[in-house]
């Protein structure tokens, strides 16, 4: 195994608690838990606009920006273009989970680490620098043209490494992120982040044999894997 | 001005001297100096057959293959595919110029530093991680699937990062790679690296008003930017 690919947004990154804070923050008049939950909940049936053919390529942020029109119009919230587009960057500034820094740079002196999100270079860029995730290299759909969970993102990884599928592991809090790497024969780790969805969203966190870890957070997958 | 996209074979490391001193040491019937020049002045021809459509989309791990396949063949030595193939890998092992290192941390501290090389992304990823190269992230004439100096490169970054030409400079040893960036209206400075080449070769490296830096290393780069 040589090159570890992380899932980004709810595995490395605490999308929810970051987005309560600066909507908290801004003082909108919303619930900033269910804003949080609404804008998040928006992505996949934006992405698979894209996908069925009805818009053409868009990255994650220009998404992520459509979402945010439709919230602040449902909810009558008049904001300026200029606030806009910077309450969208929020994305840009997501929070790690406390174990991801240390754990990655542990993981990191064994493996090549990568991110392999939907979020665009750019997104995934700017939060590496601010939050001091200390990636190998930054990859992400935007590179392969295909979304999670399509096979052109996990094959891809593996063709710009030269590498068999099972010398790559996704590591992701989403079992169906999990699953669609393991359908093409790479290797999978579950972590498990209980409040990815805030604190009162059951999650199935549940160990399934068929992955090949289980980690309670990055430094439990460093453990594991003698790093 | 944002993002620092930096050319890397001879601006950030020294490929002469690194295979010079692997081919040594592996004790090779060659003259080390020529090998390695021969080695280099082989691949602006093996990406023209590319540009031309003799070659479909080709990594440079590739090239660089056929071309050390071309120089074995003239010097009739015979060498096992595992040792070819070792061998190849030493442009993933170049050295850093000693200034790099340090400089681009500094640089980082104001920019967002990333790779624009004709290099593929296996290629820069195992170069950064064993030189402690502190990219913010790695882009390739690969994700392009054009080589500089198209102009596809340099656009490109400046698409991923959602930034006007005026708002990237592209930092190079190399005036024509300037050049092409400079036509587009990205930044340009030019960093001497009077012994890419090796010891013998005498470079052009007057200073040139139209690039918008001139520096003797990234230190000094660091210095003019006030990083």
């Amino acid at each position: 195994m040589k090159v570890l690919a992380f899932d980004v947004f709810g595995t490395v990154v605490d999308w929810y608690g970051s987005i309560v804070r600066e909507v908290t923050q801004l003082g909108l008049p919303v619930d900033p838990a269910q804003f949080a939950l609404d804008w998040r909940a928006g992505y996949q049936p934006a992405m698979a606009r894209v996908r069925s053919g009805e818009l053409g390529w868009t990255r994650i942020d220009d998404l992520h920006r459509m979402i945010l029109n439709e919230l602040l119009a449902k909810h009558t919230i008049d904001m300026d273009e200029p606030a806009r587009r910077a309450l969208n960057l929020v994305w840009h500034r997501l929070a790690p989970w406390p174990d991801a820094v240390e754990g990655l740079t542990r993981l990191k002196a064994r493996f090549t680490i990568t991110t392999l999100s939907n979020g665009n270079i750019s997104l995934l860029t700017e939060m590496a620098k601010r939050a001091g995730l200390p990636w190998d290299c930054i990859l992400s759909a935007e590179v392969f043209r295909h979304y999670k969970p399509d096979p052109e993102t996990y094959l891809g990884v593996c063709t710009l490494f030269e590498i068999d599928p099972q010398d790559m592991m996704l590591v992701a809090a989403h079992k169906d992120d999990l699953d669609a790497a393991r359908a093409l024969g790479c290797r999978t780790a579950f972590v498990e982040r209980p409040h990815e969805f805030g604190p009162h969203k059951h999650l199935d966190l549940r160990r399934e044999s068929r992955f090949d870890f289980h980690a309670r957070d990055f430094q439990d997958l460093a453990d594991q894997l003698s790093c």
